[in-house]
């Protein structure tokens, strides 16, 4: 019997944000791998559960790792914070698997991506089209991201930010915000969320002209508006349409 | 003490696919509302529930009602499939309280939206960059839903089309493949989902030049690749970049 892969998007990182599918497979697991940071979180929800961590840019080894165990027919988890399909480890595995010629079944378990729990804590800022794009120029040339951002910007979009900072990469968020900025209007609505669903979650919400670049780090999201949105309360919201007034 | 209206996102339509908030939510509270089609597939879920259920188009009635009932302290759940923050009634009901001035608690518990849970039964066609855009016209217009689509496909992302048809505009989906036809090569790998998550889920693959207008209906979730994106043993995968092969 060929062994069993799933891939595994766990959400913002709090149990009530697990699916059950996700619970489950995490629980029946042989072994649940995953990056370090990710495997901490997980650590504090199942205490009796074993893990393998390996550190963050190992990406390939970690796909190579799972798929061989799997294929000696155990079964297996690999974990993605969010959706393991959004930015997560959904392709590679079935490319490593493919790769290796392994004999296993791979099941991509979905999980609540960063853009939605972001959206939660924020109000209802993605309730119209949305661009995902991540800043990470790790994998992809700048210039497509760049050519990304003006597109979304361009169609009024919201744009949701992935991986807005790193180290490698400060000030790639204020370029991207340069680019937007040639379509939005200054006082357009942004919100970020820094350690969604982790006990020190943080949240804001300012215009795009008093953004402050500095506050923002690998663990926040950010969401730009469209024309549309506005602040209510605190909260960013992003209107469909309804005529709400009257009858 | 004010009354808490949760607006919450049930995911695609089975248990597995929920998150425990959203469970934990739905059976602590005194109403559950939602859109008919909905409430039938939580009557399965929670048989013990009492729920209360609204046509399609009464969105903003359902919200006042939801908004009322919460107002008087009760706890109220207001569903949405899929994420209740991505096209769903998270927006409107933050609107309506405002509206009404009622002294509420909203929360927003986000779901599985359903680009994450058909890009979990395709593959991973989702690993990079990605525009939601929804084809109803029903409250935006066209022609900025072309514009969205233009943009999204000259910046080669892939898109996630929600709503790509109903009885009112059959004709929305091959007009969009139109527009995104003069980016997309004709080869482009295309993704089906349809009723994600039910009983009678049905799924397939082709490239957009093969792709059955006929066929979409609006339980469908059609996904539409970048330039990368390539079908895989029936699967279809969007790469990251990473270096598979050799050390």
């Amino acid at each position: 019997m060929p062994g069993k892969l799933k891939v595994v998007g766990f959400g913002p990182g709090g149990k009530g944000d697990m699916t059950l599918r996700a619970i489950e497979a995490i629980e029946n697991a042989e072994i649940v791998m995953g990056f370090t940071t990710y495997i901490k979180i997980l650590q504090e929800i199942f205490p009796d559960k074993q893990f393998k961590s390996t550190g963050m840019t190992k990406e390939v080894d970690r796909c190579k790792m799972a798929v061989q165990e799997a294929a000696t027919g155990k079964e297996v988890v690999m974990v993605s914070s969010g959706d393991s399909g959004i930015y997560g480890m959904a392709a590679i595995t079935y490319q490593v698997a493919d790769e290796l010629d392994a004999d296993i079944d791979i099941e991509v378990i979905p999980g609540i991506t960063a853009a939605s729990s972001a959206a939660a804590v924020l109000g209802a800022p993605l309730t119209h089209d949305t661009a995902l794009i991540s800043l990470s120029n790790r994998l992809t040339p700048w210039d497509l991201i760049e050519k990304r951002l003006d597109a979304a910007a361009a169609s009024d979009m919201v744009v949701a930010l992935y991986n807005p900072k790193s180290h490698g990469r400060p000030d790639l968020i204020e370029k991207a915000f340069k680019i937007m900025g040639k379509y939005k209007d200054p006082n357009t609505v942004v919100g970020v969320v820094r350690n969604i669903g982790r006990k020190d979650q943080d949240s804001w919400i300012c215009s795009m002209k008093d953004f402050d670049f500095e506050k923002i780090d690998m663990f926040c999201t950010v969401i730009i508006g469209n024309s549309k949105t506005y602040a209510l309360d605190g909260k960013m919201i992003t209107p469909r349409g309804y005529e709400i007034g009257g009858e």
